[in-house]
């Protein structure tokens, strides 16, 4: 494309490394100028619309989307250091052709079994008659019910139940009570830190076939649905009624709704909308006893006694099974636009972050970083190419809003005062889809190209903003030559680090260079060890890191009140007990 | 002001009644034939500076005060129906001279003491030690600290410990655990229900003096602070550093943000920011035998375990002493704009909220609603002028932005739209401060209205959007002429009904008329009996109308792992145990 303005051209302007993307200084005057022409007040910034095509040598666009496998989630930050390669990947019912068997969890983490009882075909009739038609114990289809989607961890459960009611939840849950059964809530499977999958042999519980929209109020906006609904066909029903979810994730069209709520999701719209304490209104939950807790209020607004249902958000199963939601969801905007921009250092960042906030306010929807060494590893591995001149730092500003006038207005001003202050050296801006999915891209497939640069250590942290990048600066120090790259990326507007560590094979000696040690950085700055994925199993043993005893402890006592018997998810979240 | 439209008037210009106020259907038009003008796109609507001064009869304009007392809360809304008349106002140290005498809670109440200890000579000598000079036994001093502040509860405390440090705090409650002595945490004693006063004799302990800011992170908008800092400081000291407090109350230039965390208060920033669910991102506690329980956490991702914090949020004191919060503070808007409109009907005011979210999108910041017989009420006993025609409903709209140009324009888009679909009949908009706070004075002041009218019947409640209004017709007929006046106003865009009735006098049969029919008729819609002012003391017997027994059953049994003495906050909150 030519651009129009090029010949107006300035002191300022930027070319973009290797693709020829043009940024102006000084497109402010360009408007000016142009302001004597018949549109004065332009609906749409002319310079959005200089772009070129990102992926110069061939790579095709991909978003959200990870190696291709769209039922699979692209943010791959935290599988543990002790992880097989996230490269192996999974297909959604059994073992890919030529992928390596999953060794089974008990054997690859010294972890016990504990003395429930095992299901035998007297519990089997029982559930036969609880779940007509709803009993599955097809190897084959357990298969990938057992296996977690990173391939990591692998149970040995020979029952997979698939109730459609509460009431149903209810009664397996009383038996299972009753029985001493041991019982794994599933919904998407899609998380993280293997706390969707068996350990051993519990029953798995699925809410695959609880997936019904109760009810929606356009007026409102508030969505009661039951838990197994995927979270993208939600996204699409409340779109197509003006509204979205307050949520989006990179595994979206597999997820469930009540997944998202067990595990407290975070995702690519927290910055906008915060955290699902705020935005869901009501939730049913199914107790260990089989108790149905009602709680599936549509209500902004409930002062009556204590907020129960918060005790569930992010408890991962472990204190009770979500079987209905309900979710505040936000209306639908009608404008949004990606810049992504080079900043000369972390500093920086932090201060177009400010700047942002200022001049953006309330269409400010994301704010992402990544250094140089990832745009490094995405160029090399993936072949994209970088849209803006190398930085040490780049950072991604998506804006959402209801018109999309206003919003480039606002984002000119954003990026005027940002390049003209020396905050950014150079940046490109998207607003149609394609290329804001291909500017995505660039940030979401670091994940990507990080697995395809050697063994992975992954670390996914919340850390006080100023101090978010400090950990990175100082490992590369530490480890030297011992790692091929450490990088740090992230959702930088919510304090979240994802720190990645790559050697060539796994090295036990550089493992013990990490660990404990970026455990003890994070808890000196109050961090957590866990940002958005929970604990589940591999990561319980390090809850320590970032709460105190006392709030241990109180953990260990409200699970043991709600859950005796310790049936529901167990070996999961907290750390095994001595 | 002679308006320079005024001339241009087309069919549609509406004359506001008393007022002279002029809105003008056809705005759009002038604009059009405006931009002729040097000033193609005014940076603000001009029709926005059409106003004349609200109270026409000399009235004096009040925000956010009541009565002429600056640290009395304005929303009077769920006093309940017991209550004495909330006119009578207190001083914030003593009696104000010729108030009637509060009479003692045991005496008016059917609550019998628990077997709590007595504090003793010994028990004073230990807090004096623990706390020196920070021991109040002075009864002159007491009395405000006995005595709710709509003076209808009243305890008989012979101690308020006013302590600096969470430290003091632990060494308090500590020795009362093991003394089996009560407490009654305060904060800045502006509840609604009774919660914040001792029902006999519990030891008062006071927030005032925790108030300390921690920390400001200027960057992520993150304050830090002991639990007695009063809002309206908290407030100015982020204004200050370019950040706004995500909530607002009538009460904030006495209420603790302690207190407001306690009591999960809602107030008239919720429909922007939501709940202190969402916003609050962590807490340190003080639980009921001395431990501290630390998740004074400033991250806004944290998935590590249970999230302990939100248990204590909204449980009113019951559960632990919050002694300090960490809040998520949202950026400044530079732009506020007031609509006051009039609907023809209820299923007006709700288009008219669709269309406000749909075209205000992210700068809508209140949707507050009254009806015909509120304006009566404000015009009749207060004697403020309406600013617009007489209607059945009136709405207030407000916008909260980063830029007054594109705030403006949005506004006008949705006026315009509310105008020619016949969805609002009338209106007027203001942006400058006096303005702004005399439109908000005609919804705020309601209560004070109603408290002139007679005895007043107080609910405060939470109900599907679309019924809101059901249950204010419903009682209008049920009532007839026992009731001089049935009224509904409230935050409609939370779901939140604010229903008042008012008599002559006080009627046992005009009460049994009203409870629990008002409580059934909520129940039956899955609504709530208490919005966003608790249960404190004088609710807590109606909590069952909104939770089920399952739930009820949950909070006993937390508040007996969490308090297993139940020294905090007796009578509070939970039913009596049979």
């Amino acid at each position: 494309m030519v651009s129009p303005w090029k010949t107006a051209s300035v002191p300022g302007l930027q070319l973009g490394l290797g693709c020829g993307f043009w940024i102006c200084r000084s497109y402010r005057f360009l408007f000016r100028a142009g302001a004597m022409g018949p549109h004065v007040v332009p609906r749409q910034l002319v310079w959005l619309s200089r772009w070129q095509a990102v992926c110069a040598w061939g790579a095709s666009v991909q978003h959200r989307t990870w190696a291709g496998v769209s039922r699979i989630p692209s943010l791959l930050s935290s599988g543990g250091a002790l992880s097989s390669s996230p490269l192996v990947c999974r297909s959604s019912s059994s073992t890919p052709p030529g992928a390596p068997e999953v060794v089974l969890t008990q054997q690859r983490y010294p972890v016990t079994r504990l003395p429930f009882s095992v299901v035998s075909s007297e519990d089997l009739a029982a559930f036969e008659r609880i779940l007509p038609g709803g009993v599955v114990t097809d190897p084959e289809v357990l298969e990938a019910s057992n296996v977690d989607w990173l391939r990591t961890v692998r149970g040995c459960s020979k029952v997979l139940l698939r109730p459609r009611t509460s009431q149903e939840v209810a009664r397996i849950l009383r038996y299972c009570h009753e029985k001493n059964l041991a019982v794994n809530p599933q919904g998407g499977n899609t998380g993280m830190v293997g706390g969707s999958v068996p350990v051993f042999d519990e029953i798995i519980l699925s809410t695959t076939l609880m997936n019904r929209v109760i009810s929606f109020n356009s007026v409102s906006g508030t969505l009661v649905c039951q838990a197994g609904c995927v979270l993208e066909e939600l996204s699409r029903y409340v779109e197509e009624r003006g509204f979205v979810m307050p949520l989006d994730l990179g595994a979206k069209g597999s997820c469930h709704i009540g997944g998202n709520v067990a595990t407290n999701a975070g995702g690519l719209r927290f910055l906008r909308y915060g955290s699902l304490h705020g935005t869901v209104l009501g939730l049913e939950v199914v107790l260990a006893d089989g108790t149905v807790l009602d709680c599936l209020t549509s209500l902004r607004k409930d002062n009556t006694g204590y907020d129960l249902k918060q005790l569930f958000i992010g408890s991962e199963g472990t204190l009770g099974v979500i079987t209905a939601v309900s979710i505040q969801c936000p209306p639908k905007p009608r404008a949004v636009n990606v810049a992504f921009l080079g900043c000369p250092g972390f500093a920086e960042v932090l201060q177009t972050f400010s700047s942002g906030k200022e001049l953006l306010g309330e269409i400010l929807s994301a704010y992402e970083f990544m250094d140089a060494e990832c745009m490094w590893l995405v160029t090399h591995h993936l072949r994209l190419a970088s849209p803006v001149q190398e930085s040490p730092f780049y950072v991604l500003v998506e804006t959402s809003g209801s018109r999309a006038g206003h919003d480039s207005e606002k984002l000119s001003d954003f990026l005027e005062q940002a390049l003209s202050s020396g905050l950014v050296t150079d940046g490109t801006v998207a607003t149609d889809q394609t290329r804001l999915k291909a500017l995505w891209a660039l940030r979401e497939r670091i994940s990507e190209a990080l697995s395809r640069d050697g063994y992975v250590y992954k670390y996914d942290l919340s850390l006080p903003t100023e101090r978010l990048y400090d950990l990175v600066s100082d490992l590369r120090a530490r480890l030297g030559s011992q790692a091929k790259h450490v990088v740090g990326y992230g959702h930088l507007g919510d304090g979240n680090l994802h720190l990645n560590v790559t050697s060539e094979a796994f090295s036990p000696s550089l493992l013990a260079d990490l660990e404990p040690y970026v455990y003890e950085w994070t808890a000196r700055q109050r961090g957590s060890v866990s940002a958005e994925h929970g604990l589940g199993f591999k990561k319980r043993g390090v809850l320590s890191y970032s709460k105190p005893p006392e709030a241990l402890r109180l953990m260990q006592q409200l699970k043991a009140l709600l859950d005796p018997k310790g049936i529901l998810n167990p070996y999961k979240t907290l750390p095994a007990q001595a």
